[in-house]
């Protein structure tokens, strides 16, 4: 099995963040393509940085067929649901993954995140996920962060203090680290926290592989499959092209 | 005043629909400005399609400043709430504006609009707005387009039917008419529809023009403030321009 | 167009302060007409108070015919959405209004109110207009009010700090001034506050603008028609004689 | 224990029904104190006709005191929850009892009603009492009443056949005839119907005699407490007396 | 009127607390009838241990034949509502009838419990019941329990105080004690508390008399009819007996 | 990677259903324990049958150590999420993997179902597992099943057609084919069907390997933790034997 995981950001020791935990986090017999998008912001934090890295991801996706399944590598996930049409592939954000594998593990989850501004767009997705009643709280670090790729080692106490108090105060059975740039962090810190821990790039991988795994079928009806063809203009050549394939049906161009 | 209305797909006799609603629609002192999007596609009827749009949106929002408050003008709204956070005046969609109206006619409110496919992304748009408890029922034409200018006159009498149907048997108390492509007909038929009727356009300019009248200022802090200073990169220039001067808190750079 | 304002409660110096904002607010061309109900309460601060209310705001309207739109002046709204079935033009409360303003400028809005007992109706009036996934907080003074008239000079530095901690510490991206006694004071305090700040009576009088203005019809069939003629007895003669008027569709007796 | 039960409209033929039922669904030691409303309607339907009520029905709460707790005798609750604080005695309506009376027998109820008109406000009723996740359908007659007083005769067979039809179509577990004019008929029907019917006043009378038995105490704090003392004007001297009183906390004075 | 009182726990001295509120809380005619469950756990206080408590219950139903309603006395509703599937008269969980009570008497209630552990399953109760928009909050002692019977005498203080920090803090109308082992507590407080406060044994006796003196009919049809006979094997012998009575409709041999 | 998977109806022929499936899904290096519940039901319709299968359920994990996971295999999920607490090692319900596998290939999804009596059971899983918003409808098999082991076989063109239906008529995105005895004939149909299908089967074994594959750690605290030990009786010796282990801590005598 190949995954396509794609950081909708733009700086690389985020993707070596990603691309590392991926590597710990997949099955044996997993193949991984990991790319960073070609242009948008140094790090994710608002609605409107998501909007502008959802048509990058399309481009990435687009320039890298043949995966078995694709991951959004941005908590928030970026792209998401519009990027389900855009690939006969199962495309999976890092965030709906974890949200799912947190609802398997226990009842009521809360998220960690890594700034204050962040916090308003993780609610967005809890609740447009559907998970609003799962959610038990979201905390985070609200000093200001030296480097993007160095915020797990700046400030991995804080955030085991944060989930400790999820547990305690808030009800939370498990918790979720949220945010690329904490990928591994769960796995370090587990022992530290009294509830299953869950992170973002493992859940993303784990949970890739297993709806890959099941072979469900296509969307070629609803409201995920491909847009219909009409006319369009400006699009980067690879979108575009992308377009006409997935409408032709012709899976070998598309994406496999 | 002065307005800036925009059609995020690329169809000029969409935007020709659009604009001759707005100058009905609009108070005697607002002046108009009306932008097609740069690129993009004919008409948008999917997530991915609403996605692509977007930064599109945006970067007709960076060239274009001076205005008092800024109308996304497609059903569906694509870019929102995202774009709230890239200028200083408001930006409102005309789905939004639609709810906020047609809440304040009545009770409920059913939908009509002009695809099968389009239905699924109103859907999301009624949840995510927060109106789920307010929507009485979306119907919609199920037969191809011919073309997408002259889908009202193609179509009035089904629209119509579907209207009426709403009222009977689904208990809507407000009908709106969804979608640039039908800007203008709410006027036309209502007569016939023994319920008000919402058009989309109308209530986009009237909306903006309230809201923007009401001087109730800007967002320095919160979800909707300007994203935080990173660095970016492959943005157009006039949307990276815009990003910068939004935090250089320079009113007059920015957007008037 | 003629907007008829009509303040729920007793109190003149209330009253005054509706007028004045509400001149404040209006575009030019509208004319105010601004009304005190004739019986009931100082204030109006709980479920059963404005209970009381309903009856006589009707007989205000019955008894001031002519007007393109109609505002319902007290936070809560009192009679509403009852008053929408007594009427051919549109009766819009200030509560509705501001909650519909404020999810046009932002995402998540707090409530600033006046008294601890008036917070329950409130959240009440959020939760029956659908926006309870929109409501960040509600805080109020808790001391006892001096006079009813002069809340806003007597705790506006409380108010701007409920408001600011709103901001800070429950993510609301818009601030609602809640209260006809609190009318104007948005305008004073917006500069101290870094979200905007919504005054109810500024959205009453701009969103009735923006309704009358779309002309979108009348309500002749569901639950906002005028209630069928039947058999009735005791009520105010003004308010008998609207009833038979409505249901005679004779649009000159009933309300303009 | 004694009674006092309000019919919130002015049709003594109606009353009469609900005296009836009252009769044969209290307990043994229970006395009945039965009024009818001063003013108002011959039925309820609309929204704005329960506004009216509600004073009505305040002021018959004024006139007789002594009760153990008091039910207010028309389905969709006029005047409620906002009389609760009107009353040192539990103030019940009928719909709420059903309600939950419903809710403790089955999982899902369906209503079925005696007016189109008068869903939407039921439906209001559901929602704003909190059981729409326990809603499984509301149906109703559709052709126009001969009498308010013989809608049961009148009606009977089709309102059993609605009644199945919502067991077997929609997933009622408990059918609730609503309405007062029904009162007495789920008795009658009970046998041609393969799931618990509740009765709305058999529901009203039980379930007052229920709480008014617990003793559970009064209101001195909370939403739900007598409004605070201020100036009024205009209110009748019943509900002006017995608003002093709640105030003074003269329990002998107020209501018993 | 004869109730069958079943404490799903194994602790006599519950059971006794149990017994004397239901004796407290009757009316004059009724009969009672009070068990414990044959087997299980002392107290209850997490969903496995009210999963394994759901069987023993049943066990109890099928062994005493003859009430004309069932009360199921543990806090959390262990078996519900499955087990109104069990019995051909009404089965009702304390938990469910103090919600329905709670909901009667104000707009919001709180919940104070004996554990910390205890609230996480509580709080699915409220969500499983439908009553989320009328949960205030709930609170809990943290200190660990000396005995089970004496939970009342040792804390009563502590409670106390919890319920006012509800009413004041949290908005609460109503206050619910939870827990068989509070039985009686909520009498002995209320002068303290300056809201009405509800006992679990005592909702659960009252509205079981009032449901089952509004003698509905039963369940034939539905989610909560009987079982479909179907092949079983290793249930008790009381269990599987009624299974087949349930199927007869033989109500004799079933529960009367 | 071993997993424990557990039929908890007693009929040995869905239980080879189950194996045959689960070894289709499973990854290559997953060994699978099969099991029945030791008593019960031939098959679980209604809340009632679950009810009895949860305890059964617990004996069969408490027999069984030594898994990585544990599947409870029965659409509607006997006993969860009560058996959480009951294993150091994930147990997860076919019936909420499937609901997260389908939330992850599309928005909204239909559940075709073998029985009618079944449908409500399952409704009450999707609302309390948070998924009400994610759900377009459920269907089911209307007829009487001639056997239970052959349901898939004697009824696979109807249920295509209502799984078509549900994709044209409900806006399905995923069609979930629910309940063990269809264990396989998702993959057989689903080039008939024009959005993935997922089996229940399929989910759960994927699911579990991959929850167990992201090793998140265990549930010390919190709502899922085991239950506190405390006093019991005539509990099976194995459930009774586990209880103590699962609090000594002892991770090699409880559940590996």
């Amino acid at each position: 099995m190949r995954l396509l995981i794609i950081n909708p950001n733009i700086s690389e020791d985020v993707t070596e963040l990603i691309a590392a935990e991926a590597l710990r986090s997949k099955s044996p017999d997993t193949e991984l393509v990991v790319r960073t998008a070609g242009y948008g912001m140094q790090y994710i934090e608002t609605r409107f940085e998501s909007m502008l890295a959802g048509p990058a991801v399309a481009e990435v996706i687009a320039q890298n067929p043949g995966a078995d399944a694709i991951v959004v590598a941005a908590f928030g996930d970026p792209g998401l649901p519009a990027l389900k049409e855009f690939s006969r592939v199962p495309v999976i954000g890092i965030t709906e993954a974890a949200f799912a594998a947190a609802s398997l593990l226990g009842t009521r989850f809360s998220i960690i995140a890594i700034s204050a501004r962040i916090t308003a767009w993780y609610r967005d997705c809890v609740e447009s996920n559907g998970y609003a009643s799962r959610l038990a709280s979201i905390h985070s670090l609200t000093d200001p962060l030296r480097a993007i790729g160095s915020v797990q080692e700046d400030h991995a106490e804080i955030l085991v203090e944060l989930a400790n108090r999820a547990v305690t105060e808030d009800g939370a059975d498990v918790i979720i680290l949220a945010g690329a740039p904490l990928a591994g962090l769960a796995r370090q810190v587990r022992d530290r926290i009294p509830v299953p821990v869950v992170d973002g790039i493992g859940s993303g991988v784990r949970l890739a592989e297993a709806i890959a795994g099941m072979q469900t079928g296509t969307h070629r009806s609803g409201s995920c499959a491909p847009p219909p063809l009409k006319d369009r203009r400006g699009l980067s050549s690879a979108v575009d092209a992308q377009l006409s394939n997935l409408q032709q049906g012709d899976r070998q161009e598309a994406n496999s």
